[in-house]
């Protein structure tokens, strides 16, 4: 199975609806804002996982498709308002919206993703407690994203945070979208009680070792030619699950060492190293490599009780394949 | 009938209502931010039409709160996204919430108090298909927000718009709130078709009156003594009704006198008070003052199917209490 095209194939059937949705609107500049980021393309990962958990439950995929928009925008707002508290400047090698379009143009431009996504939400056909109660999960994982941007903020100010206030805030940051996507698909696919379920696991645990994994990309690069990226969150003082856990276990000298360079902006090369070392020493590095692969293995394992399918193989080799990625 | 005494008893029933509903939530700093704002006061205009439009058509009041909250809600999350895209430093008093807590957790904020909204809308009772028509009005009138935020944001640069743009601009971004909380009120107190039409056009021409009404009563002043503001108006070339019906209607020399000194920073107190005698003398600023009244007429028009009540003379009362303020 080539995964790459399998995805491909979905994301193509999901762009085109996308486009049309998102054709229009008064005034012009403001709905270009809006297109900006949606539609310079991207790998879908969220709609196709809402498509192929859909799939995977011998549902009706064209059911999901309002549902998908709807993700992709939420998606999308939160990443033009993040560029804005983040003042980046590119993303997906373009300018970002509020560098293209000003930053009142942008701020507004992420609200009106925000109303579109709700008002895709209502194209769900069917019957209305169900539209009902999956569209009050989807303000719930909304209320999550903006607590766990948050808590990002809020974490890089502090010198110290635990394993399980970590694992809260890449949750709601990141896995939420997976998981509620996956669960989402699966109830729109008629899914069993138990299959939803199923699927929401696979969701929540597959969007943990996802960001793990991402976390530690950074930090698997060749030692000897330190990455610049590794400088970066090291000197930034980063919260990773390689820093946090790190930071909670080390003692003496190793403790005093971190509290000297770890968030220190000024940090020499030679410094970086030595924290990287004591990364390496303390096994944080292989602590946070082992957490992505059990996160991965959890959600393949969720996935137990669907009957065989492309669609279920399909989702085995997502999983896998988001700790397979390389930078 | 004591107007203010009457909006403040209806105010003080929605601000228990609407406390409750704020409590809570975590990380603290993000909700802190989220509540600066709607927590501070304010007359609760919004809620109060919601409410007293339920009333006029005999409705329980009880019913109206999730949507009254709603509306407040989306009045101040777009308040706090206004107030960074003008980077203005106090409302209310107050420092805005970007100046308290920072950028970031300002746009976040203003997110999440819109999230809440859809959350409170979650709490209306009653039948599913009820609720999900009300929701779709709901998400129609904020994308015009969006919309109608945007065509002011457009119209400053521009040195010209004709009236129907300008009513466009005002009927979206302060008219449709007062048209869809009158509306929903009547929708949630089961008024009949007819009821709820009538409440749907009083809000529309009620809100387009004090809009209005807002831009004339900056140029009432006495014409001596030139208030602060409206140099600043003709200075920043600020597309109020009166600015608007002069630019169309200005030929010859008065043209010119306004190309030149019609938002021009660098414009004297003298060239000021010129533009300021050319509104007068052709007129702009009785035609302005006119359309208000005439809107407020509409708007009384409307209620005349309603049998009598005390919210009904309320309503009434309502409509020209918005062009009696003053400034």
């Amino acid at each position: 199975m080539d995964i790459e095209q399998e995805l491909k194939k979905r994301a193509d059937f999901f762009n085109k609806h996308l486009e049309k949705f998102l054709e229009g609107g008064h005034p012009e500049n403001l709905y270009n804002a809006a297109r900006h980021l949606p539609l310079a393309g991207g790998k879908r990962l969220r709609p196709c996982l809402a498509i192929i958990s859909c799939e995977a439950v011998k549902g009706d995929v064209t059911k999901v498709i309002p549902l998908a928009i709807a993700l992709e925008l939420i998606h999308n707002f939160t990443l033009v308002h993040d560029d804005i508290m983040d003042n980046s400047k590119l993303r997906r090698n373009m300018p970002t919206v509020h560098i293209k379009y000003g930053q009142p143009a942008a701020i507004n431009a992420g609200d009106l993703l925000f109303t579109k996504a709700f008002e895709s939400m209502h194209n769900i056909t069917g019957d209305c407690s169900v539209f009902k109660n999956l569209e009050f999960g989807f303000i719930g994982f909304i209320r999550e994203i903006c607590e766990g941007q948050q808590l990002d903020i809020n974490f890089e100010k502090r010198q110290i945070i635990n394993e399980e206030e970590y694992l809260e805030m890449i949750r709601k940051k990141t896995a939420v979208f997976f998981q509620f996507a996956a669960e989402a698909g699966a109830i729109l696919g008629e899914g069993t009680e138990e299959e939803v379920k199923a699927l929401n696991e696979y969701g929540l645990n597959s969007g943990l070792g996802f960001q793990i994994w991402d976390d530690y990309l950074d930090f698997s690069s060749d030692e000897n030619t330190l990455g610049k990226d590794i400088g970066n969150d090291i000197r930034n003082g980063k919260k990773t699950l390689i820093a946090v856990n790190c930071l909670n276990n080390a003692t003496g000298d190793d403790k005093k060492l971190l509290d000297e360079i770890f968030g220190n902006m000024k940090a020499t090369e030679k410094e970086v190293r030595q924290v990287y070392y004591l990364f390496e020493k303390l096994k944080s590095i292989d602590y946070a490599k082992n957490s992505a692969l059990n996160y991965v293995i959890k959600a393949k394992k969720a996935l137990d009780i669907l009957p065989d399918s492309n669609a279920k193989q399909l989702l085995l080799e997502l999983a896998d394949y988001s700790i397979k990625r390389e930078k």
